[in-house]
C-alpha cells in the first residue's frame, strides 16, 4: 500500500518547531498502514527536519542558540552571501540536520518513542511556507 | 514482505559502541529478503545511530572526544539544564547524528561496505537500556 | 516493484561535487514508478551524500571550508592516525553528513525540490572511485 501527499506548512519564524500534531492531522489515512513507514522529505535546501524532544520548549530555544554559534553568519570565508547573512548558514545547518524523516509505523500509528516529536528546522529568518512531501508505505 | 520487531539493546557506557552483530543475531529472517531495505530507529532523543568504521576501535573513542568538543558541557547560555549537564548535549547529538539508519538488503544480507558497521551512539552518562525498532521490507 | 543496482562513481577531488546527472544518467527505469522511493546508500566511511543548493557552486567551495573548519585535522587528541591526517576528519563528516539519502519519487521522477541537487561529499585528499546502492521501490 502506498499513500504520497504534499502538505503545505504555515510559515514559521526562524528556530525549532514542533509539528507532530500539524502533520498527523493531514494524514488520517496512517491508521490505514499495521506495518509501514512514514517518510517525510522537505524540498527545501535552508530548512530541515529532525526529532527530538517534545516536551520542554527550552530545548528547542537551546537548539537555536547553538545552532547559531555552531555555524556561524558573516564568517570572513564565506564567498556564497548575495541571498542574505542567514543563507549560507541555512544551507550548511540543513545538511548537517538533514531534510528527511523515516519513522516506523505499527498498528496504524507512528512507532515514535515517549519524547520524540517532529521538529520543523526554520533557518532563515523570512523562509516562508514550507512545502514537505509524505509518503507512507507498508501493508 | 514485511518484517518488523523492536530490539532492546543490552546498557552500554557513554561513548560509541559497534553492535551490528548484536542486530544481526536478532534477525535470522533477514535471508528471506532477496532485495530489500533494513530501517533501523532509536526511541530517543539522547542517543543516536550512525555507520561508521568497524575495525579500529580507536575511531570510536576518536568520536566521543570529539563529538563532547564539538558539542560542550555546561554552556552558559543552555537554559534545559534540569537532568544533568550531559542532557542536552545529547539531544543536539542526536540530532546531529540522527535516529535512523536505512541499510540496503541484498541476497540476504546487508549490502554494507567492507568496512562498514551500525554504532550505538550513547549520549548520556547513564542511558540504561535502548529500544531500537527494526522494520526490513522488500521481496 | 523492487529496482536495485551499484553504481560507481567516478572519481572525484575533496571537496563537494554535484552528481544528480550522473545518478539519474543511469536510472532509466525511473519513469516506470509512480509513487516510490528512491534510496542511495554510499558503501564508504570517509565520503557521504547530501541534498543542498544545485546552482551556485560556491555553496559547495563554502561547504567543504565549513567543514574543514568544523572538523579540523591533526588535532592533538585524534588517536586514530595511520591513514593520513584527513582520515579521522572524514569518518567524522561522513557520520555528521550522513551516507544515506532516501528521495520520493512523484509520476516517474524524483520528487526534488527546485534547488535540491544531490552532492557526493568527497571527504579525502584521494578517495579513488565510489559505489553506491542505489534502491529503488514503488509502484
Amino acid at each position: 500500500m502506498w499513500l504520497q501527499k504534499i502538505i503545505q506548512l504555515k510559515k514559521r519564524t526562524r528556530g525549532f518547531h514542533l509539528i507532530t500534531r500539524e502533520i498527523m492531522q493531514q494524514l488520517p489515512e496512517l491508521s490505514d498502514f499495521n506495518i509501514g513507514i512514514m517518510h517525510v522529505f522537505i524540498q527545501h535546501t535552508s530548512a530541515s527536519l529532525t526529532l527530538n524532544e517534545n516536551a520542554d520548549p527550552s530545548v528547542r530555544q537551546d537548539f537555536e542558540s547553538f545552532f547559531n554559534r555552531a555555524v556561524p553568519e558573516n564568517e570572513s570565508y564565506y564567498i556564497h552571501m548575495d541571498e542574505g547573512s542567514d543563507d549560507l548558514p541555512a544551507h550548511l545547518k540543513s545538511s548537517i540536520l538533514g531534510c528527511t524523516l523515516t519513522i516506523p509505523v505499527t498498528g496504524g500509528r507512528l512507532s515514535l518513542g515517549t519524547w520524540q516529536g517532529i521538529y520543523l528546522c526554520e533557518h532563515r529568518n523570512d523562509g516562508g511556507p514550507r512545502s514537505i512531501v509524505i509518503t507512507v508505505y507498508g501493508e
